[in-house]
């Protein structure tokens, strides 16, 4: 990742003031996670009996600078100017728009601008990087097609949750799961650990259980990002507990109250941009009494079982383990 | 084109009807170009003694693609609708979001959402697709290396263009033709000139020498564009020859006039959103007159006349006349 910005930032430095501001708005932006994605590489990739660990590591970074890409769009498709307690890029560009005079609409232009452009040159770098990785021509390939894959999946998520941010139809209980799965699942658990494994050789079954261990992984992380968005400690997670609420957020959480008799008092609020601490409270301890709490929770526990009777017969009961600290401790998107 | 949209449709069939949707949307964006780049890259293919035109066309096919991926963002940092006279995928998505009952505000994100996301998809399925070109591992290497370096000049282009936007600052002349060789020239003809002299196996020098001519018929291209957008026959061109005043696009042909006693006269008007087409046809008369025009005109000439010569020494004298021919005919993103 640093060898990437390094290469990026000289680059930059003869195209000019604003895009040089790009890049180091983006490192910024880029660095901070825990590195969830390479970890998973690295751990399929021994798993499957790999003994160059160069070229996994490679891998590993450019499905996080995948990731990067992905959270950079995401935020501009959620009009989020701040990540991490900081301005993102294109809160960057926003205060860069004002201090050279613009207007707020033409400064917030320029930041969306900012945001879009950082998102491309992060993806296009992820796919030349991996383009770079010394593999046989097969193995590229293949990975070529794993990622090219992933990317389609979570497209297909992340419109389906904004079509679902729309607020014209509440989803089922499945629905809800099956945005977790596309969304987060398959690039950011799926992908990595079936891209270690494939660098390392393994067979197409390996290859599927791979597939089934992320989409399990990465459906409770998900589920667990949903209950910190309403539930979480504000302090701990670094995330309001309000904006999920005030944004009307259709996760499972929600998707379970609407099939039970307390939605009639959940509904009228759930949504509204002017909820207060105390009514977010009030809210909070109804998706409560009405057991959504309780019933995703659950579901939580059972993908993660599942996931550690799979990941034992892989040799990944460790990797398991790791999620599960991380998923208790953080919200999904700053892994 | 139509193999990768063939297949990203059946593709797309089982990850929900939004989804569907988006491909559909993209498709229609994706078709009615006039394929210059492919163009480019078989000419120049030709031109370096090349013989497997195979591989040729799927690399310019890829990078036609490339260049739908940047239409796409483009239009959603523009805030644009529609194109070539219909609505674009944006333009598509805000009214599926209104006829699913969405707000107007919800609807406008949702439109803003799929542009991103088509074009996210579009960029990587171009990747994909050059990295799936069956060529030497170091050609592929360095054709790798040209489009990721085209990427970047690209969004450092199209950063300082909306920079330029903001209207805090109008350009020399040579930045304006600074920011149509980087966001124009580097990616639609610089790149698909070297990349097929790249797999007709030409040495260094004619690279260099192509990346030259694709500059100087980049640049001539771009201020052609400039100079329809406010000069062009609207019935001819299809562009309307009030929305770059309107919009106060900071061109060559404003930062000539900017550089002459005439300015005080233009620049009260220029940028002024309710300029009606009397109006304009007053502006666009003073622009005339203070030889801005005229200017830009020689520019143009200059460039063109630049390029035949240097065009002589490659064999590519027809693609001059290609681009001049297309150039005077059809503001540039619609080539």
């Amino acid at each position: 990742m640093d060898e990437f910005f390094d290469a990026a930032q000289a680059h930059a430095s003869g195209l000019g003031e604003e895009y040089v501001a790009l890049w180091t708005a983006m490192r910024a932006a880029g660095s901070g996670g825990r590195r969830l994605r390479p970890g998973l590489v690295v751990h399929a990739y021994r798993a499957a009996g790999g003994t160059d660990e160069a070229c996994a590591v490679q891998v590993g970074e450019a499905i996080e600078l995948l990731h990067t890409a992905f959270v950079m769009h995401d935020d501009v498709i959620d009009h989020d100017l701040r990540r991490r307690g900081r301005p993102n890029v294109s809160g960057e560009f926003v205060a860069r728009g004002r201090r050279a005079g613009a207007t707020p609409a033409a400064a917030a232009g320029y930041g969306q601008a900012a945001g879009i452009l950082a998102g491309d040159l992060a993806l296009v770098g992820a796919l030349a990087a991996l383009a770079s990785v010394t593999v046989d021509e097969s193995v590229r390939r293949r990975l070529t097609t794993l990622v090219h894959e992933a990317v389609r999946v979570t497209a297909a998520g992340e419109l389906e949750d904004v079509h679902l941010g729309l607020g014209t139809h509440v989803p089922s209980i499945g629905e809800a799961v099956q945005v977790a799965a596309r969304k987060t699942a398959a690039y950011s658990f799926a992908l990595p650990l079936q891209a270690g494994a494939l660098l390392a050789g393994a067979d197409d079954d390996t290859l599927d259980r791979l597939g089934d261990l992320g989409l399990l992984l990465g459906i409770a992380f998900q589920l667990c990002d949903d209950l910190l968005g309403v539930f979480g400690d504000e302090a701990r997670t670094g995330k309001s507990a309000l904006s999920d609420l005030r944004e009307g957020k259709m996760t499972a959480v929600v998707a379970f109250a609407a099939s039970t008799p307390g939605w009639v008092t959940i509904e009228p609020h759930l949504g509204d941009p002017t909820l207060s601490a105390a009514e977010a409270a009030t809210l909070r301890a109804r998706l409560e009494a009405c057991g959504a709490r309780q019933f995703v929770e659950r579901l939580v526990d059972e993908h993660l079982d599942a996931a550690r009777d799979l990941a034992r017969t892989l040799g990944l009961d460790a990797v398991v383990d790791r999620v599960t600290a991380l998923a208790a401790s953080d919200p999904g998107r700053a892994a």
